[in-house]
């Protein structure tokens, strides 16, 4: 798309040459669903990297529905947000500029650029990657989608051939990838999903077993079909309703592996926690556990290995969403916490 | 009290001796809290031993706040009750008859006499115990509640030196040798119970580090104030408002042990789960697991011998709360179900 060979804007302000920056911004933390005007473009003047420090062009930037839960204003584990504050998140870069011996401009980097056009950062703050700059790979199956999915499934969910895996929101950034990395384990997957055309999409290209759609009317009777020998390992992306539903279908010693809450990110009003919880744990030794998938970190670099043969080999699909330009950032949010989105939303700059 | 040597009162039917049998028999299942009068007491007579089978006098039976949880009709691990049939519960009996060679008169046996006097059992179904006759002993601390206690905090807790481990119904029959084996792993020990009569006996006499009345108006503070280092483990056998607290101050990976959830048992109106489920176990990354004692049948003796050397000690101090005659189980039952008694509720017969 050309990006390569444009040359930076610069301006010069006292004896510092300035990058004219286009960036979005939080306008104001949203009390109810997101909208996009949420959030606001501004130009900023972006200072040069100082020694040990390279200045980034973001490539394309990831959105997971999980941000949305630190815009809420209550303690998440993305920390509190702050209205008017640069709009935070991964993105893939080209280096442009380096004052550090660790990268040379052109390589292409990995890391919080945040949703800007350009960025500053200490090198070590940088992940190097290889070529090609492909986004949904560097931002999904070997991002923080791909890991998430591989240490909650394996590390956390301890699959076992023939185990039943249910995964909700089956067919985003994470549980499309939990999906086929169950499978692979020899797993019987069942996705759930909020769509017949997801639906569809997981049991026809992405070798899911059986998928339900969440939003139809007859679900739980539709669930309980697609889960005969019950639930070994539910994945759970959503809370909510889907988790109470397969709080009633776990088997003796099943796991519940708690990824996240998308069910409750874009709410003003929270639901109160499943019924069953902890009745139904005891009962059938259930064993339910969040996770965080930076726990792992020192296992990301065997981690990524494996994920890419699976991606090489075609036995691990990995899906996404593009959209095109930095002022699309906020509509993209917004179409994928109203569930518009499939696998991993990226936004092209 | 002069139970020994009384004769076994016997009539003749046809060519069997029959044993007259007073038996406590569940009457109504109840719709709200349980009342003594759902229960009613019969005498009916009861075949003798066949062969391989002993007849065994009760010399007391124990109750356990779950044993409600099998009369509410629903799906429970203890399965489900029907009205007219015998209450069913563990006893400690001594053998009046024998018609195996694996126990002889004389020889005090534990097992699931129900809520009689006398009861036949094949002799492989009936665990053999040392003197002394002391049912506080052989029901409690070197019974299931005991058993419960050592495993859920040692196997699904995992204590570490050092950490703060919360038990709720701590005055109960598992919670207060729970905060007692938490205090011999150098934990420190808060428990929750429903008096402070009950809270002084924990801090002062079994040495609980603190303890919370979940009744006072300001429970959450003091709560809070009982735990400056917040929970590594909470041992939860109430469910409910307890929980909700417990799970905010869970510090990362603490774990939830879910033992029993006596906050539900004797209503018609189970309240919904705690808010905090699944969004606080993900940002904290806790683990929250349901057990059952049983599954741990085959390290039984191995921790047997450990519990009896601590009750030996002096280190573990096993609570009992007695109650006199078969009649007065239902009494029993129902003190135990509104908090009226401390550790494990003892019937002698």
């Amino acid at each position: 798309m050309g990006r390569k060979g444009i040359p930076v804007p610069e301006t010069t302000q006292g004896e510092l040459t300035m990058t004219a920056n286009r960036q979005v911004l939080i306008a104001s933390l949203p009390s109810g669903n997101m909208q996009a005007s949420d959030f606001e473009v501004q130009t900023a003047e972006l200072a040069p990297p100082a020694d040990g420090q390279v200045l980034c062009k973001t490539i394309a930037i990831t959105i997971g529905a999980g941000q949305r839960a630190g815009l809420q204003g209550s303690a998440s584990y993305a920390g509190a947000p702050i209205a008017g504050r640069l709009m935070s998140g991964t993105g893939l870069a080209t280096v442009e500029e380096s004052q550090s011996p660790q990268l040379r401009p052109g390589d292409l980097v990995v890391g919080q650029t945040g949703w800007q056009e350009y960025s500053v950062h200490d090198a070590s703050e940088l992940r190097q990657v290889d070529g090609p700059a492909d986004p949904g790979l560097h931002l999904g199956a070997l991002g923080t989608n791909g890991l998430t999915a591989y240490f909650g499934l394996l590390e956390v969910g301890r699959p076992n051939a023939g185990d039943t895996v249910v995964v909700s929101a089956a067919a985003g950034s994470v549980g499309h990838m939990v999906g086929q990395m169950a499978r692979l384990h020899g797993c019987h997957v069942v996705g759930v999903a909020g769509s017949e055309a997801k639906c569809r999409m997981l049991v026809e290209e992405l070798g899911f077993h059986a998928a339900v759609n969440y939003k139809d009317s007859d679900f739980r009777s539709a669930f309980r079909a697609a889960t005969p020998d019950r639930i070994d390992i539910y994945f759970d992306n959503t809370g909510g309703d889907v988790l109470g539903s397969a709080l009633f279908r776990m088997n003796t010693r099943g796991r519940i592996v708690c990824c996240g809450v998308v069910s409750q990110y874009d709410t003003a009003n929270p639901e109160p926690g499943p019924r069953g919880v902890p009745g139904l744990l005891v009962n059938n030794r259930v064993r339910m556990e969040g996770f965080l998938v930076f726990d792992y970190e020192e296992q990301y670099e065997s981690a990524r290995r494996e994920l890419s043969s699976w991606v090489e080999s075609g036995s691990l699909k990995p899906r996404v969403t593009e959209f095109e330009g930095l002022e699309s950032a906020p509509d993209a949010f917004v179409a994928l916490l109203s569930g518009q989105t499939v696998g991993t939303t990226i936004v092209r700059l």
